[in-house]
């Protein structure tokens, strides 16, 4: 990937988008008050865009990445494909040859918005110094980074799980510049079951001996502690049904769990003598570990826990009050069990107007609206992206 | 507690276990061949008894701990209440006049039965060395404490979460010394859902850098990984909606966890800015961290995940077929996301005859085994303790 500072004041800017789809780019967004107080100076927004701005400044659509996603929607002109491969390009759902869609790192994120790993005005990296941050906050840089962009109101804002979360506070934060919004597998505010789940991720991480209290650039990294959430976030991401079916009770090719070699750990290393269940779980693990970062798995995981669209403004009804003019695009997936269908039923049974939950069939559970881009860009076709 | 070594070669034995009951007893049961190889020299078995073995030895009454649980399940003459306080003691659904109850500690354990905490042939604590067992392993060391107490046949086997998986154990293994059986909120064999969570809390174990795998017992001990074990395991046990209820979105008193505290650690402590949630399952780790050994949290969480009565029996309802002289009751509780009452039709119907599950109603989770006595005690008293 390709950094590069880039803003609507460079006049060949609009064509350079145009034919560099996919790549990463930044902007500076000065400082940004916060909502627990105080201020972080000197803020980055990373972004990718597909596409090219219309005059008018009307088919901007801005899709929100998930917990450990990128800005990495679809390929574009890059080597990799996106985490929504499919949905956004040429002649597809949403349609670049007609939208400019943008995906920005939310803020405390590893993707080079800034965040714990970002180095600091002292020439170190913030560590334990990065301060707190919510969704809103980073919703707040993310309408700077609009405004950057030349983008007065986006014609829609997509996202699932915490990118449901994100879409969401958009639409209640600035309603007046979104036109439409789809909150999918996500709810109005992050539950108590929610909470413990992201707690025990958090802890996994700071219990890591190498974390160091966040300042641990400098040596290794709580790569196991990191790994530890990540197996137990997926656990939840994923049906018990999809588990069942896929691995049962299998040992892993060539290991027995039922022996006394289970009980022998090779020096940090998890347990050599697997189920099969373990090792695909010990894989998802590795994976994550080599592309984030541990302050931002708990800056941003935080900012989830805080996430709440009616805080500060009264009653959940009377805070989507201010979205009457926005139209929803409602969506869960039908087995998922981390964000119930009940809550996308509560969400939108507090929203101005009528909106119907739109179901997504997969056997899945939470990762269901990763993995059925086909059936969200369906709901979006038929809703948002029409012509 | 008071410990102490006892058997039937002690005549005057019966008539003290009648007045000591609910306190803590041992025997030593030798040397005990293991599932996975080998053997474990000098097993003592521990256990608690109420009531007094009638002369035919026909009416005594196995009752099984879960994962944490102790041999405890009822005050007796101790100072303590039990864990299932109210079924077991004179007059109660399990009256202890008519009827002789056992509890006995679960192979591996640190309730009194051998486990990685004793002390080995060497003078130190087995530790790291302490093998691997199985719930079989276990059903066979319990199998020779019955020997050791005169009991040829239970009247029932008895046992919710983990105790069910013991009672099942023992009915397909030993189905000639079960009259009755009940498998409460359990399963035929531990699922892949099961196993993952149960990975996710053994890594939090063995990943504290003070459990130098396994051989602590002269250190500090590895309370930090046990107590997020315990965090992992109690989410599990409750649910969703309990935990809406009970806590939602609420801040612990006097706590902002939206503040920039929220990031600030006290040492190796817990977050100090909470969530009521997060206080409450902080209390849970805790209050287990005091109670309970790290290293027996994992061999019988692994023996847990061994669980399979159908290993090495052909097919389930082969290994089941067995049984077929067995009267059983099988009970979910509606709301269990760990057991799921599907699991339990599963085994059910697996059953020879037609077994019809019974349905434990609780909003609270799995842990309805434990906090719904009242009906636990209703569905034994009409099909076990009619009289």
């Amino acid at each position: 990937m390709e950094t590069g500072e880039s803003g609507p004041s460079d006049s060949s800017w609009q064509a350079a988008v145009g034919q560099g789809g996919g790549l990463l780019r930044s902007v500076g967004i000065g400082s940004l008050e916060l909502e627990a107080g105080g201020s972080l100076p000197s803020v980055t927004m990373a972004y990718e865009c597909w596409g090219t701005l219309n005059a008018a400044g009307s088919n901007a659509v801005l899709i929100q990445h998930a917990l450990t996603g990128s800005t990495h929607v679809s390929r574009g002109d890059s080597e990799e494909n996106g985490w929504w491969e499919g949905l956004v390009g040429p002649g597809e759902v949403i349609d670049t040859d007609q939208y400019f869609v943008v995906c920005a790192n939310m803020l405390g994120g590893c993707y080079g918005t800034t965040g714990p790993s970002s180095i600091a005005g002292d020439g170190a990296p913030y560590g334990s110094r990065f301060p707190f941050v919510t969704i809103r906050d980073s919703v707040h840089a993310e309408a700077r980074l609009a405004d950057q962009l030349g983008i007065t109101s986006w014609h829609a804002v997509i996202g699932g799980s915490m990118g449901g979360a994100r879409a969401l506070e958009w639409a209640v934060t600035f309603p007046e510049r979104v036109r439409r919004c789809a909150v999918v597998a996500a709810c109005a505010a992050s539950t108590a079951e929610q909470i413990a789940f992201a707690q025990a991720q958090v802890l996994a991480i700071r219990q890591d001996p190498n974390f160091a209290n966040g300042d641990y650039y400098d040596g290794a990294a709580p790569t196991l502690g990191l790994g530890l959430a990540r197996r137990i976030a997926h656990i939840t991401y994923r049906s018990e049904a999809e588990m069942g079916t896929r691995f049962g009770r299998n040992s892993q090719a060539g290991e027995n769990p039922i022996s006394h070699g289970r009980l022998r750990i090779d020096g940090g290393s998890p347990v050599q003598e697997r189920y099969q269940v373990e090792s695909y779980l010990d894989h998802q693990a590795r994976k994550l570990v080599g592309r984030f970062d541990a302050n931002s798995y708990i800056v941003i995981t935080e900012a989830l826990m805080s996430h709440d669209v009616g805080r500060g403004r009264g009653t959940l009804e009377e805070a989507l009050a201010r979205t009457a003019g926005v139209e929803f695009l409602v969506a869960a997936v039908n087995s998922d069990r981390l964000y119930f269908p009940a809550q996308s039923e509560e969400l939108a049974a507090a929203l101005p107007g009528s909106v119907e939950v739109r179901r997504i069939d997969s056997a899945i559970g939470h990762d269901g609206f990763l993995t059925e881009v086909g059936a969200v860009g369906e709901l979006l076709r038929e809703q948002f992206f029409t012509d």
